[in-house]
């Protein structure tokens, strides 16, 4: 009953396979292999236009480089509340742009308000040089309660990001359960909606570290290379990197993953809504967050579940699934609950 | 009819005598004169304990270099939404902490609403590695808004800060203001009620150019001096930056400009009042904010007056008096308005 | 004849068995595991006292966060004209440190000259404000020339920087090799010749992709751990990072490998200085930098040889070998090269 | 006998009135007035073309923000070893900047020697991501030992810098003692020596704390408005800093405060080789650097001399002189060494 985090999980064996398989023979080194030309080849067929990508390992170094090619140090980066790249990379976003200021913005279940948009647009001027400037807009794309934006959801928001000449950020940690959850398709989600710069993540969804920062302009990628030698995220033995992009991308591998994650969060929902369980927001894609008084959640630890509570509410307790969750999982814990509140 | 702002006004005449005084001889450079020695010390005299000083020549930087001693780059600044720091530095509090994170609060009348802190500090957990740190808690006082935050206020937000182990940061841009405001002392106003550093400024209230950034405990002053000339903050001529202050300090200048300040600004209220005009915040101190319609605003701009749309609030006009504003031209003012009031 | 990097070669077989089986099962991230404790565990039995490590994915990021908590941002960070930290890491350590000075010092073959660094010492005086603080020295262990500090060596450098107040960081990408060619101990290597953290590296010989920063003085880490996050390095499945360099230290795998690239360096050496090739520094561990002309490059090239033109000297060749270069391709270049020469 | 150094003079009387002055009525600050404006165009006329110039109160910031918009973070910038970026400013250049590499090179008298430059031409690679990039090359005049590069010399450099694709920066702290010694106009000493942005002092020869940062291309000073007020150095009251660099440049008073200052160092330094005092380096501008054993330095100040020890040279006291230095001053110092020499 492990449900803590969906990076918790190891690698799915299709891309581990290609992990051990890659390391035949001798490569050149620092993106300079075949596999990481390919990585790029696929991700221009998946957005159906040509991209300019880079790999790195880390969700947090990520979003950092694409947003310090996105923004002047002197900047703003407008974002949620509880947007992971303002409470949960122990500000590497301000490091990577060399200061740019990340301003939180309210809005329900993980969601921009788009309103709260339009007031602080008011606030700053731009050219005006007392003022931070205006930079970029931030999506995360599974958001951080588990609700996914519609396409018409994020025009709504990049219209006005582009109205005040910003250019649009999204942190695809949770990419691929988006995109199954949409049912659409991954330029439909990007830069068909307005999206200049997606994170596509690999690390939750079954690989084992690896993250494609991909820029639908050439242009704006502008000096990301240097910045990525610069951060330390620039791979030696690269090919590590690429070997799993591209099996997670060979086949449609990263959307049956992400099938696979959402199916079970949803069973997930289903079982816990009818033990009587409440939700703190809507089940869209991998996460679910529940309402559980201190107790029962004592009670569910001390059975063997393991999940985290979130601070971003009273009584709420998180529970991610992942490709690697298994429906004997979720129902053992279903039961579980079940029996508790039962027994109550 | 120039209501601009404090700092749009020239140097009070003893402030500038006293620059000239400052002229004769030679002098070692960087602050190793008389002068400096002796403004230390009329601080210390004015906050009735020994603290250590530095000046600079601009509130940013002042704000700024404080901060950079007070939070590490990857910690949390709380302040108000609108505050100097967060909307008119253009970064500066980002760029000298390299890069903290500024963390907006919303609150009345420019003062950060207790229960709002409260919330945000359930946010981050102090020493989880993937938050940003909460550090400081910055008060802006006379606050964004014209108001002051009465020693109660301060109190019960410091108190929090301090309980959440962070230090707490006073912007004093108008400090004398909000000392003539409340009528008390300074060390009430700072270290009794729970400040660490404090930035008493004295540009906006009859210096050229200066301002005093204040700590109360040395040990928290650290490597400010370093920093100072890191940011290019070191003067050579530095006799020219203590002289202003020495003069401010002595024999109750600043207490006096300040009174001056705020006393038109009462006066003003008092007149635009009669003339039927709302106000958008209280007035404490020497601004006023006004609600005006555009058409009004643009006839009384016509007619020679100089002000502000504020930006943070729909028909928002703000005026603010100096040590130079004459009562002649409130008088003035508020006759105009109520002119074009009556022909209406 | 692949001579490029030691970095250009694989992983060796024992590591990646050690990834696969890691993959078994959840395991808590970000550090939390069996795994990452191990390591640390045996990285003091290596170092032979308790020691703090930190594992990271690439050696630029563990240099620059190592210098990052050993400076202040205004610090001065001396090292030799050609290390890697100032001239391969597109400014990765002034990143890291906010913006610390790096000091390059001469000195032959890769080794700063102690004269060389005495004189530096001369120009800054610390506690004098104007002055950047000289702060760190960073020596490179195997030094960038391919030759190796002797224990008097480092000793004549770390007292003098210790005599002047700094700390001493040691980069040690091919800390292996350096301590197969010494045939010391790792102590004796490091903290008993007065280093403070030293970067053990793994992936220039037979990692995936890690390296272990390690402080000897629990003090001098500091907030590492807070800038690690903030810079993108803490991985989330950080067990494969853990994996990797618990296989390496385990049962003196690091040694062998790193002995095993040393002698076939050696045996390149002696089989090039047969066929009449001088070299521009002695070769001792497992670098060999060989003069050849351009002409003779070109067609060793055009024979299949692969290797990189050192930029720091006139008709320099550097040919790396590794754990993975096997003792018929060093004799295939041998060959070539002494059929090259016999035919001019 | 003060010769510690330029900046421990005053204010010349033409630049004090000309603050007096500035202080009556109301102005709109931040370089919204009439005084700001017409300092640009002074310097246009000066330059004989169009230039942007902004106005700031320090040197090392005029520096700092200087190379801001002339190198990425992860340039380099080459600057004499001596140079007051590298040695004199806390680091501010790598902090204003965002951590871009500062790489001393050598050369006599404090003049970078061209064949230095070609070296380390040699070793960074543009466009290779590895490598810092070579983007401004740094040059003092007059020098930080009192000398001038000739046009020819400037030229010599900046025609390398040119070829490697760098911008060239001009560090003026004494740009007026420099013009005065070469006799040229300012335009043959900057844009037609090939520099593309120079510090024009003036708090060194007379002011009381402004510099001028001359862009002659318009577009090469991109963003600095809004790094200047990031940097807490856009002044509020800025008619102050525009009323001095306005006085300074009417009339040629700049070229005749040098000039004074420049006269006086030559007799002082005919007085002392009269003496038979040697010098560490030819005296060409208004700064003498003599080489005097411990026991007459200490005996020169114990008779009333102030100066400095030089500390990039052995036994060396540097004496400066200013416009307020009287011609008694510099024979004062003379007659006492005179004495001291024939006693000894």
């Amino acid at each position: 009953m492990f449900f803590a985090s969906d990076n918790s999980s190891g690698v799915a064996p299709q891309i581990l396979d290609a992990i051990v398989a890659a390391n035949a023979g001798y490569t050149s080194g620092y993106g300079a292999d075949a596999l990481t030309k390919r990585v790029e080849a696929r991700l221009s067929e998946m957005f159906e236009r040509e991209v300019t990508a880079f790999l790195v390992a880390t969700g947090s170094s990520a979003n950092g480089l694409a947003l310090s090619v996105l923004t002047p140090p002197y900047g703003v980066v407008y974002c949620h509340d509880h947007a992971h790249i303002q409470v949960d990379e122990a500000g590497a976003p301000e490091f990577y742009t060399g200061g740019a200021k990340l301003w939180p913005l309210p809005g329900e279940a993980g969601r921009i308000d788009p309103a709260a948009l339009d007031h602080v647009l008011t606030y700053l001027q731009r050219g005006n040089v007392h003022n931070p400037q205006p930079a970029v807009l931030s999506l995360t794309q599974v958001t951080e309660w588990g609700t996914v934006y519609s396409l018409d959801r994020i025009r709504a928001l990049t219209d006005r990001a582009k109205a005040a000449g910003m250019a649009v950020h999204m942190d695809g940690a949770r990419f691929a359960n988006a995109v199954a959850a949409l049912g659409c398709t991954p330029a439909e989600m990007t830069w068909k909606a307005g999206v200049d710069a997606v994170v596509v993540g690999g690390t939750k969804n079954g690989c084992m570290g690896v993250e494609a920062v991909v820029f639908f302009d050439k242009t704006k990628a502008a000096d990301f290379a240097f910045r990525r030698k610069r951060g330390g995220h620039l791979f030696s033995k690269m090919r590590f990197l690429a070997a799993q992009m591209d099996a997670y991308l060979e086949g449609g591998l990263w959307q049956d993953l992400a099938t696979t994650a959402n199916a079970r969060a949803a069973r997930l929902a289903r079982g816990l809504e009818g033990a009587g369980v409440r939700f703190a927001a809507p089940v869209e894609a991998n996460e679910v967050f529940a309402l559980m008084e201190q107790k029962e959640a004592d009670a569910l630890r001390a059975a063997g579940a393991v999940f985290y509570d979130w601070p971003f509410g009273a009584k709420v307790r998180r529970f991610v699934t992942s490709f690697a969750t298994r429906e004997e999982d979720v129902d053992a814990l279903v039961a579980e609950v079940r029996r508790m509140r039962k027994a109550a």
